[in-house]
């Protein structure tokens, strides 16, 4: 990839390691929306918006890109960052990449016509983001747990991109790893790699078992007839997004600890994570040869 | 799964072995083409093929089922055995599971109405014999090279069934491996197994470095061009079927070792791969509720 | 092992999950020394300490036994208990198992008569006690790191019983591991296990690239000279007892952060801790055919 | 280290392999005692022994190094070549190196002013050995088996050298791996690696479940007894030198396939052989400073 013209604009602290990582590629870097971030940033702000956006190539905006569809997330920034404002800005020869690009603000790019891409839509980008998900989810456990993991029952549910690189991390520190999945392939695939496949059919007979459970499937696994039959001491991390895979409530009165662990590679590893998200930009810049 | 009579039908070791693991868990077998095995077969050969057949719930064929869409295939018998006899003497509620059922088979089996199933066709069935078929392809790499797997540099093209658990097993073994694909998804998953990843586009950067180069994509990848890059003293295995990923006869005028090593389950671990029909087979008849 | 009668003075949170642990093996164990402990025991505390001890086989002590040579740890006991106490009660047949034993109370176990044994000496006990400190660091290296250790830089620097866990646990989350070492043999070794050998007379060359170091070593390894070389974002573990292998305050004053974690089985993993505590006392019972 | 003078004498093909390399690392190789070879050897052989040795600064003989304490092992000359006449042109600051020394041989150099040195004395070539030798039993299992090593029940008789590597490989591509030791602290280190210990107490428990016993301890642990309890269809393979670990007579009495595999780098992989003798070589001068 030639050199290019960056801007990032607002986001979290992975959006500020970003712009360092695209700079020392030797790439041009304008940041915006950043004005308080109380830390070094390695560069200096743009002073105005135009300034920021008008002579770049690639446009990349926050992860999630906005929670109320008119202005991005910009935690550090005090004054609001409208989306409409940016893609005014921008013209039809300039790529705008953020993440979770709700259908309201995809109109908005097609009206303007602005080029948007979602980032998070990318399949590679899912799958890179398995690796920090799958350590926080061993660190939880870590902390929380008075036994190590080692020569522990693990049982992971749904064999999905997460739990297919939880199983592998988990067993090279020594636990022993339970996959569970509904279909036969599935489970053919967690006993060619060396787990313990559990057909979803005979879920209820592993979860007495089990010191850790982590979920990984996005819809009411562990439900109160599931839940009764997990150990007062087992440890409950569930990493599916909404509505998740434990009813958390009933785990409550059952006394369980159960953990709802979400956007863990912002939190656990942003360093890493700004690393994906520069990969994966650049596999899409490659793509569309900008 | 309840106990079932089964009829076994002629085939190779596999189906010997096959019908001993089946009798072991109390289910009643008859098997019929295997007069001439010349070895302990474990039970009686049934004198007729219409006994053989009668009572039974589920019958099986040989994987490949047949050469000539005529008789079945069966090694171990003087005579022939035609599928039309056998489809004559099944009722309906009798099950007939073999492998690579043809075009014309199926239409014949449908003209007797009797129930058919291609064993091969299982998906549980392919991810299984990727285990015996990746450690026959270590096997085979052991056997021809004069240097150890362990630090060894193992190119594997193409990550999917196949690829996944040879690059595991090999990294296992302590080779260093690498896995080519063309899909920027499918390198993530290789950058997050710790594998090093090599995009199809720049293959002709690595191709001087291997010491092994296993094929698993069904399509000429390593071309003259291609194989002019490789060194003599790398070994080439082909696993992939028809027409398989070698230029063969190019790999032969540059004097490169090549072998194409097909059917590998039937031939490295017989016992393992009845196994894993047998498996199969009950699945199949859970699904149906036979 | 038939079933034996116990008595657990005073310690940690480990004697308490060992009391259990032995109990519902079917032993009989009396307990003393947890007064305050301020949460279920599972078990009743005898009124006083000659009721507890006098027809024991084995009293286990807290790990370590003492810090004043004159009255035991036990930190859920309001008031003092002696030493000289204990082995006054104990008679000839009973066995008095302990940690770190000092010269001072292994005389004073002489002139009592009293046969005692420093758990802590036992080759198995230490090597158990390496998997609870691997873990432990790695979820010190989780916590404080703003990337994942998978495919980050890792040198462990030492590699006895420690380096070698830790270096197979780094390994299968996904690390880039480095062992250090002085012996060509350890080199040799590290090497056939697949990890980057590094010469320690080549140390020097490795340090800049690291994001992790983790030293075992008890004596100075990372002085002035090396420290100076570490990049200011790389994470310093020192896991060696006194004098530890880290000048921290040399690495204080040059901003690099550096964490001296001891003592981290009975931190990191409490129940863990005490099941092997539980099998070395047994190991010891069998050969002592108490 | 700077490049120097070598002679390689006689030997396998892993000598003509160690000349190759040390030469293609720039330093000047003379070889003798491969007139035989009928293959090229990549450099040309010295008309006679003394111009192959006079100006070198380190000869190289075989491993091992005789079979008859008079001339040198040296498969492709025709002609003996006498230890005598080696020594009578060598000076005292050369060095010679070979393998398996005997003490006549050793006199033999004392008293010609000759400093020799044992490479197979070297506790790092004895532990890079280690890595073609598990290979080499892995190799075997996989012709011999009828079975996937993959899912298959292995036991590895002793826990040293050999053992630990042996357990880890089989680990890597599958297995479940059992390893007996005597130790309670080598069936601590075990449990850590996450194998099934087996105290030598209970061997005689396991052995029945077993698919593939490999010995490496070298006194009798397979005796009648012990044979009795193995199954008609498990492998096992001897690696331990004279006299071995298992009653092969009686092994065959029983019907049990027993095979007694050894030097197995030279003959699975002589390259890598050749690679580990280099590398123990360079030590030597290293640690010499000739």
């Amino acid at each position: 990839m030639n050199n290019k013209k960056f801007t990032i604009l607002g986001g979290d602290l992975r959006n500020v390691k970003l712009a360092n990582l695209i700079a020392q590629e030797g790439n041009s870097v304008n940041i915006y929306g950043f004005k308080n971030a109380g830390f070094e940033l390695g560069m200096d702000e743009c002073p105005d918006l135009k300034d920021a956006i008008d002579d770049s190539d690639v446009i990349i905006g926050p992860i999630p890109c906005s929670n109320d569809n008119e202005t991005i997330n910009a935690q550090f920034n005090p004054d609001k960052i409208y989306i409409h404002d940016i893609f005014k800005i921008m013209n039809k020869n300039q790529l705008f990449i953020a993440g979770r690009i709700s259908d309201k603000i995809a109109q908005l790019a097609q009206v303007c016509n602005v080029y948007s891409i979602d980032i998070l839509q990318r399949e590679e980008m899912a799958i890179l983001n398995t690796i920090p998900t799958a350590e926080g989810a061993i660190q939880i456990a870590m902390e929380e747990l008075p036994i190590t993991l080692h020569d522990s029952d693990v049982l992971i549910l749904g064999y999905g991109r997460i739990g297919k690189i939880l199983a592998k991390m988990l067993n090279g520190i020594g636990a022993n790893v339970y996959a569970e999945a509904r279909k036969h392939s599935d489970l053919a695939s967690i006993r060619s790699f060396g787990y313990n496949p559990v057909n979803i059919n005979e879920l209820s007979n592993f979860l007495h078992k089990m010191d850790v459970i982590i979920n990984t499937i996005p819809s009411i696994v562990l439900g109160q007839d599931m839940l009764n039959l997990v150990r007062k001491d087992c440890l409950i991390i569930d990493l599916a997004s909404k509505p998740g895979g434990v009813d958390f409530e009933k785990a409550k009165l059952l006394g369980l600890k159960a953990i709802w662990a979400l956007s863990l590679p912002g939190k656990v590893a942003p360093v890493t994570a700004a690393k994906f998200i520069k990969d994966t930009v650049y596999n899409i810049i490659d793509e569309l040869g900008v």
